[in-house]
């Protein structure tokens, strides 16, 4: 993980961002996963189920990924969902399930977390914490996963500007958690051909700001399946170091976010045309390789 | 506070907001707060300073605005804030404050809470808990202040749809707490010329789509003072039960929002306007009637 | 109409809008638009169909519009439409029918104009000429219609800031014609309960920034014709000089935007409500008083 | 240049944009601009500064970008300026510029009209001529470029939804003009970290409803020369038939827009970067091929 440099004295104590600053440290932070790198020229391809279902279809889909060249995978235990009536995730079985499948294939993992009070039991198994984009400015479950011993997925607020975003990550650093990483995931305008506006000159904005790693997740800006891979594609190009997916066997089978999709059997040719374009822009698809 | 009447048969399981939806029960709710009433025709006037600071200031701030015939007292002791080297409120002092504050002049007191393990602290001194817009889609705390025997202040997100405040609602009331007041604060938008873009068409929209009591928060909405009052007499047509707004004796010097602050000593002037306008729209203005 | 004072030696030569600004010339402009004023406490209430549809139908809108206090007539003779193929309105003889209707009812009357080519021919007819939101950043035409001898209702574009709607003006302005009348009307947003978000914080904003009278338009804000009474007693509340609304006898068979339109059987119950809400908030309802 | 294919008898005549849509034929249509194409493949570069400035340096920098590869020169001798005190571009004495660097350097040349009195005109020397996002729902402009004899490019509004910009192609189309070049070039949002949000989601969507050519400025959206290279190698990455950038030997005196506009020095690096993204993303780099 990055270290940080102290501050010198022409530090003004007021600056809004002092840990996330670039300044504040040399060259790219790359953080540590699980064994796995994000950052510092290394691309990450995050891939997975939106929520978790069962045992034996995330195992399934985390071989897939796994040998298609993802890095890591994704898996909702905790769900935050818009209606009090929909699935809410399996809990701490869904956490468990991400452990078996973790053992199964190596990936290490990354999931959401919601509430202060479940930070230690999700931080005891994820490899990575997300903070999901509703909760980007809860600033309670922000302090309380800086003092978590994982890194953590900061997905940007759908209508946080880029300094609300960088001021979330502070929340984090201040705590002595470094490993921070920044996720843009679209943001909320009068559009309404796709479900979110992938905000990607953010990406690059972030880029000359700040040290952290940025990610795109252009599964959940699309809201559907043909988006994803143009927007994943452009998100290589943008100069992100990595990107988030949404893949399923049976997407219209999916408890949630079906649409949106990419199908198992579609994946390999997706993660081996990013990479492609990855590498045209100059980014190092750390996908198979050790850390 | 309002009865919830049975679903009946024609009702699909799947309606989006049940117990929100005006359909769910006869007439507009009244929601008793600390002995007023918001809503079902009474107009609440809630004003108080942004965030509690001192123990004095707190009580001559709610001895002006009750006198200017302010029906609740606001005033913040725990404060989100986007940067975390900010000052984020007195916490347990401040609600301390509040609680001496309402002893001093009758007013039931409004406060908000942050963190899900500070509910019951919070509770046990607030008439009314409030939600920020920031936490609007912090479905852990939505539940636990669900299950408080306070009535819950929900402000909109900045960036919500009318839709996911009663979503938001919805959490609450399905938790059985039938208290449940809605506030529309300001979207954001592309103008820059104030700080949110005061949304007054969807108090109209919420009050055909809900029995609950919609109030507008023109002081967060507009981040400067002088537009303070042409949006309270707005909201005050718009057919909103009540505004919330923020009063400081010497808003220079407020440790957060002084530049949206009314000051005390024009405050008189700006209730009875208020109450003027509200009363030609037809809203009876509860301010110094009882309960 | 308003005499501009002329700039003294501090005024810099870089202000952004010189001559729409408050300070160029002494208190409200008001403007006089076929013997009656918008603006220096003079509220205008403009009625009419969406588009000129047969000259039987707009005198009858117009009878009952006048006999309910409202000051102008309004109506389409050639219409803006999102699709080729949609109705474009009656062109010329469109402008014929409002010739008739004014000669019939004295009700000044305010009509779109969309081609430069076109001015002329509309300024002859019309008492004000209306530049519709879509046209708010067509330069050539503003610059015609500020050579023309009739006073101009600019609508605001649908993402147009407030500093960009002043410098629409600056353009009419600067060519001789002080007859400018600004019109809010709706901005964009993600919000998709009604059709556009009426910003009547921008009403209040224009009112300290420039002398020129500020209107609202709530018909083609709301799309919805159960809003457009309630923002139209805001837009009343707020400090508009004025409204702009739709009327037709029978909304379900107008040839545009009908489900906005209010019912001319209930115009009058609506006018009266409006003049009451104006009157408590300070304006001088100039209905049907003689300028 | 495409040729439109009879709409068969289940094209109900309501359909929104029946020539724009891509059922209305077969395969992606390829622009021809100048001996230069656009689309189907051939993924365009046009290049040049904001506004024509003198003969000079327009011929210069017009062999520096042919150098590089680019494929036409874009100039503006006529400037929509949000203020009526701006430079306002040089008229027919640009366009006789822009006739000039064409015979010197052999690129077609992209330049834009804003008054329908002008088409004519701009037209005898435009190989392309481009409606700005301004006049996109300027229909009586539309039409006339639609009766003109060259293609035309069609900025996106800046808050137009994707719908709108069809239909805006769909006015042109109509008159007979097949030769619609569509631009994406960022929308209004929150956001302030940069001008404009580009919406590169919105070409992956225009590729699925329309065979029309679509390409990108992201000159103007960033507003940034940083965010220009980024943003051009992701819009290469989306699918887009092309980008449109601005170039200047000296941005600092610039006339407008010089803080977007790319170094002259250095434009063959960013082209063979872009090209390199391009062909790994999948297009044909038509910059030096003859069409």
């Amino acid at each position: 993980m990055t270290r940080m440099t102290p501050l010198g004295p022409d530090e003004p104590a007021s600056h809004p961002y002092r840990l996330a600053a670039r300044r504040s440290t040399a060259g790219d932070s790359a953080i540590d996963v699980g064994g796995r790198r994000i950052g510092g020229g290394d691309f990450a391809l995050i891939a997975g189920p939106c929520a978790i279902e069962t045992r034996d279809e995330t195992i399934a889909i985390a071989r897939v990924v796994r040998d298609a060249g993802a890095t890591m995978l994704r898996g909702g235990a905790y769900k935050p969902r818009t209606s009090p009536y929909a699935f809410q995730g399996l809990g701490q079985a869904g956490l468990q399930i991400l452990a078996d499948a973790r053992s199964e294939t190596g990936l290490p993992v990354v999931t959401e977390v919601m509430d202060v009070r479940d930070v230690e039991a999700v931080a005891a198994v994820a490899d990575m914490i997300q903070i999901g984009a509703r909760n980007m400015q809860n600033y309670a479950l922000l302090t309380e996963v800086g003092r978590a011993r994982v890194p953590v997925l900061i997905k940007r607020g759908l209508s946080s500007t880029i300094d609300e975003l960088l001021m979330a990550a502070e929340y984090v650093l201040k705590e002595g958690n470094a490993g921070v990483v920044l996720c843009e995931r679209g943001i909320r305008t009068f559009e309404t051909a796709y479900r979110f506006t992938l905000d990607l000159a953010a990406v690059a904005v972030l880029k000359t700001l700040t040290h952290l790693p940025v990610i795109v997740d252009p599964s959940h800006a699309a809201g559907r399946r043909d988006l994803v891979e143009p927007l994943a594609l452009a998100a290589a190009a943008v100069g992100a170091d990595g990107i988030i997916v949404e893949v399923h066997p049976d997407p219209d089978a999916a408890v949630c976010d079906g649409p949106q999709a990419l199908r198992c059997d579609d994946f390999a040719r997706f993660a081996a045309r990013v990479q492609h374009v990855a590498a045209a822009a100059g980014e190092r698809f750390a996908a198979t390789a050790p850390a």
